[in-house]
């Protein structure tokens, strides 16, 4: 994944907070947009993407969609999971605009 | 898309269902499994891709990742929407994996 794209982290709110986001940075000048998410904010992700191309935005094409699994050991969960290594996986998404 | 293709169509079951659906696909010699979803169930459809591969089928890869959107109506709600013409936009997402 590249570091110095414009990225999106998609999270719990609105999808048009993060349409808004995207738009903002096309006209800021960027050629490319990437929205990042995990888990269940994917579908949102791809919602957010499917209203920037279709309702706003119409010469802004899908570069690259690439799809991954982030490993992580829930160490935040209190003490009764201490001495636990659980992985725990949850998928991710990156969607890479560019016009 | 494809019509031909292997398709698994992601549901709200478990995602090892879906999981051993692709298997069971490419057990019985298919070249290519197309996992496909709609809405909330786009970030399972992810989950029983990476699933397939990294767990089950390492010499499967994604041949292509497509999203886009589906529109309907809703006709099947009762009488109080009759006469509307609400569409409603739901996100897709189709993976095609291949060995």
């Amino acid at each position: 994944m590249t570091e110095n794209l414009n990225a999106v982290l998609i999270g719990k709110k609105p999808t048009m907070n993060y349409v808004l986001a995207c738009i903002t940075f096309f006209h800021g000048g960027a050629k490319e947009v990437s929205i990042k998410a995990r888990g269940r904010s994917i579908s949102r992700a791809i919602d957010v993407a499917e209203v920037v191309r279709h309702r706003f935005l119409p010469n802004v094409r899908i570069k690259n969609i690439g799809i991954g699994t982030d490993q992580f050991q829930p160490q935040d969960q209190g003490e009764e999971f201490q001495g636990n290594n659980i992985t725990t996986n949850v998928s991710t998404i990156e969607i890479t605009l560019m016009r």
